[in-house]
């Protein structure tokens, strides 16, 4: 057999340097250990997004070593979990700077599914499904930025709508008001330095906190009528919700530096309408400490 | 240059006939006809699906031909739209019958957006979108079912936590009490012979009235308010909705024959979960007259 | 507190019964054995539905219940795993019927990604993603049906443009020629009576026999020229995949009763159009054995 | 009546101003108007977002004026059409600072399919759908940045795999090898001042003559082997794809500021593996004209 050429590596005449080369979209099952935890580790089902640059004069991104990589610490963590998905995504793109030598920059990008205990008001133990985000963006020279997301689904129910029946009906204010209510989606991405460390079931708590009411699984009447009642009586837009949430960050994470960027989204799936409402902040932690 | 090979009509040595062979996500902007309306027809852009079945003996589906007979059926409907999606995947299916000789039975599917005008409780116009659904089954021979969809989203509000959180807050019954409401997407998918006509708007209209309430664009606050108000005084489960469906296609469409069969779903992005409810009716116009 | 009140179990006036109620899109992560493995079970990160019929003089089904028998048999998973995750939809199918007295049918559907061992040409150990679809259908009075599906992704190079391309080109028979190739996903699914037993493995390997080429995560360049170079010397239709895994069904499961459900589905995402292919056959395995 | 309250103006204390609030997915038929076309205008099915930022001290966004914005816009372009998305999305977003005076930016983001013209290697007459995507962020003050972008579907053929199974088989270079070939789609989003105009349609153009080949909806034998014969006689990376269009951008747009923003994306859904592969350049007109 003829000798494989390596077509990738030929050199390029066009003259552009691109920004990320890589694979999009690859499954695969994880061990991701949990801080402080009694389970040792949980499995994820993760999608994974790996790329590096790619220099001007050179033809091709060699892809299949992104997979390697992958394969390489998704092994790794069988034997030797990682904690949190962030910390995978790291992992990975330090690996991928090692693998890919004409590289400056790799970024690596993890989705999955996350279960997580919760109580009910009545007491009763659910567990509710979230998402978490990891990501690692990864510099020769050693800058790491690791990123930690998760976006949660809770419950808003509207001010305005309950302020205005409350005028036309003429109610009292011995009962909360009718009012619309719907499924509502709030992202809390952090862009972290390499040492400051984010646990993600305190960022769900986090969210949780700050809806009309968080939602669950499993509500036998008694549960479902107090979700309900609670939820107006504490009445959210999406701004109050993204408010909130920049409120505890601001409140929680006190020995963060001022450079962190915070992202956060609250997505409402409005019951009166086909369209959703929407409302992010984007900011360094320093902008929210002095409320700019 | 040789004669092309037809490759598809070569004979297949399997020996297993197949049920649907063909295309499937065409995309095409159709001008579709609207029954007794002013404007002569509305562009639509559709998504469409076409098969017809291959016998034993014939290695391949000629599935150019497919896409001939939609783009003759399209570039027809410019100079005279057919009346109703419906009746657009009729003529696709018996064309494509005349060019699959081979064929006995020719399936076509199309899904289209469709703007409809309505008019929120304080007289505000609004157009507001839903979904329509044309098929049709043509078999060598004659014989034709034509199937009209809608699918339509609402708002339900839950009868259940609105009587138990009444009980435990001891409202007074003056006003409506609190429950958790939500998007609702309700479908209706009727299998009608070739000479029964439905019209879409009329099962749009038809599926509106079932909700808690129809859900709009545009709600300045009194009419949001009022859209609230209505939802409340007019709880309704899933069960319910796909009940009020079935009791007013019964109620509407007497001149139907027995044998159609009609299907109702509904589908309830519940604000207290993160999962679904759903229910649905699968039955022929006889069961359903006479309350089976 | 007041008496909390059943309103799903209030009398109906309306007379309709229903043909399926219940939850849809629950997300739950269930410990699933695998049949003479090694490794005693598997995490599968399942989508469930799960349904029961309602009678026409009932207001509502019990819906918190259902979300109780998932619990219920998610629970009883980690202790001791169902092997398959068809057995799952079967043990919850089965209490669904317990617990919802007045239901005479329950109907469960769960789906979840599944990460099969494979071997590249080379020899390359990977793992492979594809798709398990597991269901009941439960009538009161003991009869079952239980259904397994795989959904695999593969790859078909067309034997049409193959030919043509030759002619042409007046290329030589030496080497394989040109087509057009891409990825297809093809769904078995077979309807079994109680009894009957269908590894999961086995169909996936069945389906990856029937492609030009399986797919894999990772492929260095010999391994990719060869993958190429098999799916060239094993140009398919997606008629042809469908009807290779009819044959290759009827020759393994010779042991199965005539009355068995098969449906085969093949989907190709044609490189060369924006639309996709599709075949599919709908048969009893005794149609299947004897060619109808 | 008792008089409506205007929530969204109360004061807030929360101290956070947001970035973006306002509504996503609302979907609208609007006339869009072509440059230098025959046809007048083309319907297009888009999906609008808009926002508006909100300053610290107010607790809502005024939201229904967001869609009364989108009305007023959609509207007239009954009567006059404006030319492209673009321009529709500008529109919007500068009443939306007309109708939210405590806004000091707004961005809109559209996305519609469009329906273009092509023709076949054989000289077929063709309908090819893509996607078209216009935004605008309009400050207070008077800078608006317009935003046109397109996303096409085409055909690349992996030059790494022709070349290796070229020398496994010892191939003649009479005759094209073989190779995987997969659908690719190509997204180029150009951020422009207001006074720089494109044409959608010369950017789909240019992006289909990056291709190894463009893709259609009919080809017939003849033609869809020369389309096969086209592709392997221009294989492409993804890398290519992307370089080819920042050329070709390069070379067209000569009249271009240099500070305008580029992001050229290629994603190729791999026909060999389940996973896509990707390639990206974001830079300004002026890096890329410079070989930066």
């Amino acid at each position: 057999m003829t000798a494989i050429c390596d077509v990738q590596s030929l050199k390029n005449e066009k003259g552009f340097s691109l920004t990320r080369v890589g694979v999009v979209g690859v499954r695969k099952i994880i061990q991701v250990g949990k801080p402080e935890s009694e389970e040792k580790s949980v499995p994820m089902i993760c999608s994974i997004d790996a790329y590096v640059d790619l220099p001007a004069d050179q033809k091709g991104s060699h892809m299949s070593r992104n997979l390697e990589v992958i394969d390489e610490v998704v092994d790794g963590c069988d034997d030797k979990p990682l904690v949190g998905i962030e910390s995978v995504a790291v992992a990975m793109g330090k690996t991928l700077l090692d693998k890919h030598s004409y590289a400056l920059v790799s970024n690596v990008s993890i989705e999955a599914e996350y279960f997580k205990e919760s109580v009910t008001p009545r007491g009763r133990r659910t567990t509710e499904v979230c998402k978490l985000i990891g990501k690692s963006k990864c510099t020769r020279g050693g800058k790491i930025v690791k990123t930690l997301g998760v976006q949660v689904t809770g419950m808003t129910a509207c001010p305005c709508a309950q302020e205005n029946a409350a005028r036309i009906l003429g109610c009292s204010k011995k009962w909360p008001t009718i009012t619309h209510n719907q499924r509502n989606t709030c992202t809390v991405v952090m862009e972290l330095g390499e040492g400051v460390e984010v646990r993600a079931d305190d960022l769900i708590d986090l969210v949780n906190d700050c809806y009309s009411s968080p939602t669950f699984g499993i509500l036998k009447r008694d549960d479902e009528a107090i979700v309900v009642i609670n939820a107006h009586n504490n009445p959210k837009f999406v701004e109050d919700v993204v408010r909130e949430v920049l409120r505890k960050i601001v409140e929680l994470y006190t020995y963060m530096p001022d450079d962190i960027v915070v992202t956060v989204r609250s997505e409402s799936e409005e019951s009166i309408h086909k369209h959703n409402a929407f409302a992010e902040r984007i900011a360094m932690m320093g902008e929210l400490r002095s409320r700019l």
